[in-house]
């Protein structure tokens, strides 16, 4: 038994968007200090990462940990249907998800069927990352652009003084260069040069769901998965994606 | 022998964009008091009953009343050519419909070929409505948005204190309940509760010409097709729809 | 050897832009004067000669006069990427273009190989045209719209007093007459009355990177080739199209 309330439906859609974006099922946790879930993508070389703390909802009443695998492009579906000033309630009937959009003289209720999620992830990579980088969102989404011309991969170099982007293909070459200078590069260091090459796609997802303004957090370590986080107001994406390794 | 004058093309547009939405093909019966034009979709389960009072127009001269079919969807391509401060003149000529254009310093004239329209049809539906339901345009859109996600198919029911809309699928239910407050719901009258399910394609395209802030109306009777009509400027627009028998 | 250097990467991207329309592939001649191109598209039956001054450049090094072959579509995307506020740089590097966008705390390179060029052309084609049309830019390009709507083809009669379009197909007819009356007809001069017909999707192709509030100058003699060309800046586009015989 669980009742959620959140004033603002709209700001539930984004954060659903940006596990919708990787991944197509998955479980809520529900808990008395929020609501987490963990996922592998289906192809097994990424994961997401989510948290929202109960003090983002008006009301969070849960009577005991829950559990509620769902479609989750199909709650993102339903979701993206909220309109302007709708509050959002969420809450467990006869073994269905109900959400229920409250607008002025209006209810709007959907139920969605809960459902066995295949792959559970617990935990994790475990990695000790040696470079960490914080770039504003609109220039990585940007930078990822640049590369897409040109090849499927993009490496990514962290080192003391600038953080380096490659791509290679049939049509030509990109080299990019960022001096940690506030306006892309928010931060920069780097304990040890990191490299890793990873593809485009997965990053492109992991970043799109980025509110505008917000910066996203990149951990490196030569060779190793990236961990890439952003905040979505109080909630907080985090992405794992594995390295691609040129053969 | 017909002239006829509107000093704003671009509304002309808007009425037979009204009548493409749904069928392809019709006849305009043009007579001293203005253009009505009647027609079925190509499947037989939705009609389309337009009519437009010569005060519309700037200038109306019908010798006598002249029945003129068209191929609708060219019509409605070439009517989609108009330019802001077009002045539209339809005459025929040489066994065509003539329409031309008419801005500064430029004239422009299409002519289409007359068509024998298949299936002409002479009378709406006579049904004894039970309730008549009057709804903003832009939030009936929405609602059948809403719908799409789950299913093909809507149901609507218009009982004395409010007015349900329900859609069931495999990936979830929908139910709105909408109460008569004036903002979505204009007004709300039944004498009997009536209830019926309706083709989402088909109301999609009935609605979609309804100018933004125009009602429409609809007047429903249990398992029976169901009447959407609204005004667009002078001009009326009403659609019939059989309704979906669930088996 | 050169080095060329422009304050708006921007503006080259437009430029590359109206050559990319027609053709894929071409060879830029880069004197001391300027940068010429001159190429065929793929069938044969049109051609652009574009120019554009040095002084369009804020650093225009050439040894000597060198001509580089490139895939223009290539080239397209890469320039696409151009942000805001960015400086280009365009150098020889190793047999390749080296295309260096600088903007603050970033330098971002694109290396792009360099290609022989199948067909190069040197010589735009000898018409002694009849009469000249400059037409607005954004009434052209609704113009060849209202001809698409009826055929794949459109014919312009530049007379004395007139510049009319036709087209015709089996949905209808269309004629437009345009008056030179300053707002879509500039200027018109017709020595002797010409009239040629041709394919819309190459005027399509050859009008659309007009800048916005740009004419376009035309010129025509019966049942020869048109020029078609306009500013973009300080750079000059020229289109040649053959004329289209109906059989």
């Amino acid at each position: 038994m669980f009742e959620l309330k959140m004033d603002n439906a709209k700001y539930w859609r984004d954060c659903v968007e940006s596990i919708v974006s990787l991944i197509d099922e998955g479980s809520f946790n529900i808990a008395k200090d929020g609501i987490s879930l963990k996922a592998m993508d289906p192809s097994g070389i990424s994961m997401v990462s989510f948290f929202i703390p109960s003090k983002a909802f008006s009301k969070f009443e849960v009577e005991k940990p829950t559990s509620i695998g769902l479609n989750i492009e199909n709650l993102g579906k339903v979701l993206s249907r909220a309109r302007d000033d709708e509050v959002l309630v969420m809450k467990d009937a006869d073994s269905k998800l109900l959400i229920e959009f409250i607008g002025k003289g209006v209810r709007r209720r959907y139920k969605l069927p809960l459902i066995d999620v295949r792959k559970n992830v617990e935990k994790e990579p475990n990695v000790q990352f040696d470079a960490s980088v914080e770039v504003a969102g609109e220039p990585l989404k940007e930078i990822i652009k640049d590369a897409n011309l040109i090849s499927s991969y993009i490496s990514f170099k962290a080192a003391k003084d600038n953080f380096t982007i490659t791509a290679h293909g049939d049509s030509g070459e990109l080299e990019e260069v960022h001096e940690p200078d506030g306006t892309v590069i928010k931060k920069l260091e780097a304990q040890k040069a990191a490299d890793a090459t990873f593809n485009l796609e997965y990053l492109e997802n992991m970043v799109k769901s980025c509110p505008i303004g917000n910066s996203i957090s990149m951990s490196l370590r030569t060779n190793e998965p990236i961990k890439l986080s952003y905040n979505i107001g109080d909630a907080t994406i985090t992405y794992y994606l594995a390295p691609y390794m040129e053969s």
